[in-house]
């Protein structure tokens, strides 16, 4: 997302820290995403960013819903989405959740496991299921497999096994990592999801959908392929392993890729000292209120307002917390002029970050303003809470 | 803290997960420290637990408080704890909170760096503060050093530098780290901390105070030195290296050792699966809504309801997020036959627990309960808005 003058004029007269979300970055990644993938429908990932701008954004699109829990369908209702937009898409569900979900009209779940296909034929029968795959190996930042999905044997085991329990075995999901870099993973995902296809086929058993998950990046730091590039193998490999099964369904459950680029953090340093031969930058925000990701050496794109990066040094960013694991950036490399209050920015900071924030150390979780709040923030037109208590 | 018949009975009839407290574990700590440290002053760190409960129980035992922030400093004014019974223990501070902290009646500040030193001179000019040591080596499970604290000779350069803008250098603060496992290492401190009161003392500045910070642990899966042993360790290191300081004020900023042993985490499993050669067992918490410590492999003892340990296997335990960080323990031993509901208790969870919870996934904070709340909740005699909801 573009570092406009309206951030920079909040970032400088309105309390940091702050993360400034602008949908019309959510409705140019819906349109490309949709226009990439042939006859796609997408099912937006609610955890990366369930903030209500965004969710009604896609509401209006009249995109579907890939929910986590109960809290998320029933904050979905609120905003007047219909249940038959919603997939259930976590494999670890509480009993009381699927039912509720079913009894409310979710039609979709997903699986990995027998004891899970048990919880579903108890709490929603005759509901669909889809199984999801694990991937082998790994070009991502944020792995998800080991925890979720399994093979393609016991997949299609499981999958039979929901059908003996009364279910509807509907499809195969998987999962390439989130912030994947290797385009080519969704061509060896589609291959081991045919396989499920043709041997589930075989044995009279007709899938209909085909759940491409999330893992298109955004742009940091490293290059990334882009959308268009993807779809292109994604379209190539439903043709080349899947042109036979009629009336395939094709979704996708994009989080990131959605609202990543959709959102700025806007924080000030707090502080500047050096230790030894170690030079310390703390700033406004850290790991327990927006940058959690960054444990995991996760690289958001850093601008120092007014601050060259011609001349820099190696620095440690850390967050304002009395907990030492609350370091954003063990090195990075800042402009050696770096100095007190100046407003640090980090780009692309729509996902996973205020959807990970804690109130840890009695500092509330990071604010969150749409681009419209911003601008009457700064016409005096609205006061928020946070603004009055500063 | 004991696994009592009450929480038992709570776990079968209560929604999972909750956090029970039980402040009578922290009166007694409270009394354990004060007799075990001669003349000790408790200022709580309340970024440990800030639960209502745990302050209220701790103000009524005359304790003084150890605050993080200006949300910390209200919320315990909001409970009618005078500010003359805080001390601003952050060294990342924001200047509004140092002014809104001042302007109310804190008095001790907490430094270790130049530019920290002036931000407090702006604001609350004539303040008392602190200089923060860092420790040389660690052995805990959660080190503060790096970010927190500086040299012996840095540090006399910062507290001179106090004076000289106007504030009164009034003491040495430390901290052996979260959890320190070696008695002797406040001992290591304690003359380190000697040195910068002596290098002051000869160019007539007289500090006042020793702060012991935190760092006693409580036990979970290793042995550690008990309060009474560090207490010894200490009073003598005072005297040894502190005997000659006329009125010397020693203060100790329990956090983790005043609650972590007065809590308990109750918890149940949601799906138990087996991928490749791994046993998978998944709970209704983990890493976003409690136990957050266990990233970085910190080893609660975890008990298994009317399961024995006598047959045990390796397993993974994780959380019921749609997140493969949301993995409490890759490698856990467990009963074999661990199954579907099955209660699993997380002992000694009353410190860092709460107040690293997020809302991930649509998945509220973990829900926290007193003894009373589960006593009055079996009864049927009140209901919390969050049983209602379920």
């Amino acid at each position: 997302m573009e570092l406009t003058q309206l951030i920079r004029e909040a970032a400088k007269n309105l309390e940091t820290p702050f993360l400034v979300l602008d949908t019309n970055y959510v409705k140019e990644n819906y349109y490309k995403l949709k226009n990439s993938i042939n006859d796609v429908e997408i099912f937006y990932a609610v955890k990366a960013n369930s903030h209500t701008s965004i969710l009604e954004t896609l509401r209006d699109l009249g995109a579907s819903f890939d929910v986590a829990s109960k809290g998320e369908i029933e904050k979905l209702m609120n905003l007047g989405i219909s249940t038959d937009k919603m997939s259930f898409g976590n494999t670890i569900k509480k009993e009381k959740d699927i039912k509720f979900a079913w009894d409310n009209g979710v039609e979709y779940f997903a699986v990995d496991s027998e004891m899970e296909v048990e919880k579903i034929a108890r709490n929603a029968p005759g509901a669909k299921v889809y199984g999801r795959l694990s991937m082998s190996s790994n070009d991502s930042d944020w792995p998800l497999s080991g925890k979720f999905g399994t093979d393609v044997d016991h997949l299609i085991e499981i999958l039979k096994y929901a059908k003996r329990k009364g279910l509807i075995p509907y499809g195969v999901s998987f999962h390439v990592g989130s912030q994947s870099y290797n385009k080519y993973k969704w061509k060896e995902a589609i291959l081991n999801a045919s396989e499920v296809f043709e041997k589930l086929h075989k044995q009279k058993i007709d899938l209909k959908m085909l759940n491409l998950g999330g893992g298109i990046p955004v742009k940091h730091t490293k290059p990334v392929p882009d959308v268009e590039e993807i779809g292109e193998i994604i379209n190539e490999s439903i043709k080349e392993y899947l042109g036979w099964v009629k009336g395939l369904r094709v979704l996708s459950e994009p989080g990131r890729s959605m609202v990543g680029n959709a959102g700025i953090i806007a924080s000030r340093v707090l502080l500047r000292s050096r230790k030894g031969t170690q030079n310390w930058v703390f700033l406004d925000t850290g790991v327990f209120h927006g940058l959690m990701e960054t444990v995991e050496n996760f690289r958001y794109e850093v601008l120092v307002e007014g601050k060259e990066y011609s001349e820099t040094t190696t620095m440690t960013l850390a967050g304002p917390t009395c907990d030492s694991v609350d370091t954003i950036y063990d090195e990075i490399e800042l402009p050696i002029n770096i100095d007190y209050n100046d407003i640090v920015y980090f780009i692309n900071t729509g996902a996973y970050t205020n959807e990970y924030a804690t109130s840890f150390n009695g500092i509330g979780p990071i604010k969150v303003y749409t681009v419209e709040d911003l601008e009457a923030l700064l016409k005096g037109e609205i006061v928020f809470m946070e603004e009055m208590q500063s």
